[in-house]
């Protein structure tokens, strides 16, 4: 029997995707070989390869200005890329603090080059605030502004993007890239790793306006600089070839949904149940002001903090699982990622009422 | 039908694995998840990265005085990597160049510091040739020495390795790990993409011996210092998890075929069998010298090689692919990875004769 799964990432996957990867195993379309022992340069992987950037492409509008690239590393590999990508010129950037990712992002890049705290969401509360932009103090002349537009452990989802002009956006979207649509010609540079809404760990997403591709470290190395990775359609190292497989039949399977239109609204739809469920009473708890609430992931801790792991074991009985919250916030974690259906945020809001009854 | 692949990377995988990988796809063990879908810092995922990191130590007999850690970035990463890693007192280092994997070690490693070339087996062949390490010329205190045990495009292995005493030895064995023993003692630093012998791309297998894992240099990312990555149990970012996952069904399966000796014991009988059939005449021509053959990557070439589409044709018609050589060399090339079985490498060898038949 399947679970519902509210991991945080690596997280829940669609059903079909994974039969269909389970019937193609061992052999894709009569090609007589798995995807995994495919050459990256055969031409086989490179329509496999193909059609996942043309899907992606299409489902989050990424204009011609923009880049596609399927790179390493993950989001964390990423806070040391992008300033080594950016900095060749201008070796410094100005931060957006939102929660733990961008706090990483922010410290990473001090390797690099000078950082400039723009904005902090930090209050008593730990970080439960998305600054407005009428907030931010930026910095004179900076490389790039970076924000996390989704901060996975905190919870927190900034929605108002504001345009900075000549200023490079550089966005870490790691736990929301497809969860609705985005106007991407805002950003510079906009990533994510794989493990949430795309696919599985291994990949990572950087869509990258054509004109910040000149502007690298020399210190930045040949496989992780996005010019060399671009010239070389992503094959300048072999690329994970079954995360990008299972990227594209994510992709396709977006699309069968009927897009980013029809995620957002089932994700609004989703989460809207599950805040409610919490803001109904004074049982269970969420920090993060309304307007910064992350569709995605959903922290949520009960009044009594020693009932904890009563709730947790309770909810894995039901098949409601990796629902622990990230150790550095505690209390607890729904992730509800596209793949997560509303079928399986019902089943955690009974779960969550009857837990509360039993309790109370 | 499955066919015979020859593909220098990714590569044939074990039908075995195939199939399990297949079966457990939507429900692990009874998880109820998909490996795809596990938390790595979870229970169940846990399991099989300390599992698949047991079996490669028993296989590979990893002395306790290294470490095992898994990267993203592949082998073209670690070529910035390794110097990232270890120039952080001494920013210099030798090369033993034998093809185009340490020639692009060599050219990434100028990045970090300075480069000093002991040796090179380039004749007017190409690369034919492992030089011995009487012909080695190290530099007076280099950081390492950067070797590439077995080069895929040109096919050419280094089976003498030298035990270098203080100086660490850094090699480069991508394409052969795991398809034999090896000292593992000798080397400071063991490297390889897992797309030949280990499992998929997205997973590179780095060991390391513990006191080189304080030498990085201050722009070192954190998720590719292997000292972080060390003390995090390879979990500083999220690891590639499903990449792991079928590292360690590989590492079941070749703990089943006897280990490394029985399968070095098959390797050697398959290449055998390849390099009697290219040297019975001289039809076919394989240009590296007898003690530097490759028992992976065996390139070879038409006398005429105006015939080489039809040769390729002809193979492909009977289910023998990925024959075509690295375009930088031409010709032909069979890469005969551990789970490439000799059956396959008997339907290759009939296939030469017949065709060599034909054409005479």
């Amino acid at each position: 029997m399947r679970v519902f799964n509210f991991s945080a990432g690596p997280a829940a996957l669609p059903e079909e995707v994974l039969r269909q990867a389970a019937d193609e195993m061992l052999d894709w379309h009569g090609s007589g070989m798995s995807v995994m022992e495919m050459s990256h340069r055969g031409k086989e992987f490179m329509s496999i390869h193909e059609e996942a950037l043309v899907d992606l492409r299409e489902l989050l509008a990424v204009p011609s200005s923009h880049q596609i690239l399927f790179l390493q590393g993950g989001g964390l590999g990423e806070n040391a890329i992008v300033p080594m990508n950016l900095f060749g010129t201008k070796p410094r950037a100005d931060f957006v603090l939102t929660g733990s990712w961008s706090q990483k992002s922010f410290n990473e890049a001090k390797k690099y080059g000078t950082v400039h705290l723009a904005a902090s969401g930090q209050t008593a509360d730990g970080f439960t605030r998305a600054p407005a932009h009428a907030e931010w103090q930026l910095s004179a002349d900076p490389a790039y502004v970076h924000l996390c537009t989704n901060e996975t452990i905190h919870g927190v989802e900034t929605f108002d993007i504001p345009d900075l002009g000549d200023i490079p956006l550089v966005a870490d979207a790691s736990s929301h890239l497809l969860s609705r649509p985005m106007d991407v010609a805002k950003y510079g540079v906009l990533f994510g790793g794989a493990q949430k809404n795309i696919g599985i760990a291994g990949v990572t997403v950087v869509i990258v306006r054509e004109d910040l591709l000149d502007r690298a470290m020399s210190v930045c190395p040949s496989a992780f600089e996005w010019k060399t990775v671009a010239l070389n359609n992503s094959m300048y190292n072999t690329p994970p070839t079954y995360a990008i497989y299972i990227a594209g039949l994510v992709f396709k399977w977006l699309k069968k949904q009927g897009g980013l239109r029809a995620i957002e609204a089932r994700n609004v739809e989703k989460a809207k149940l599950l805040y409610d469920t919490i803001d109904a009473g004074s049982f269970y708890k969420n920090k993060v002001e309304r307007g910064a609430r992350s569709r995605m992931n959903i922290p949520f801790f009960l009044a009594d903090e020693s009932r904890n792991d009563d709730f947790l074991a309770g909810a894995k009985a039901r098949g409601l699982v990796q629902l622990k919250g990230h150790k550095s916030v505690g209390g607890m974690r729904a992730s509800i990622y596209n793949a997560v259906a509303l079928d399986g945020v019902k089943a955690l809001v009974e779960y969550m009422k009857e837990f509360e009854r039993r309790g109370a």
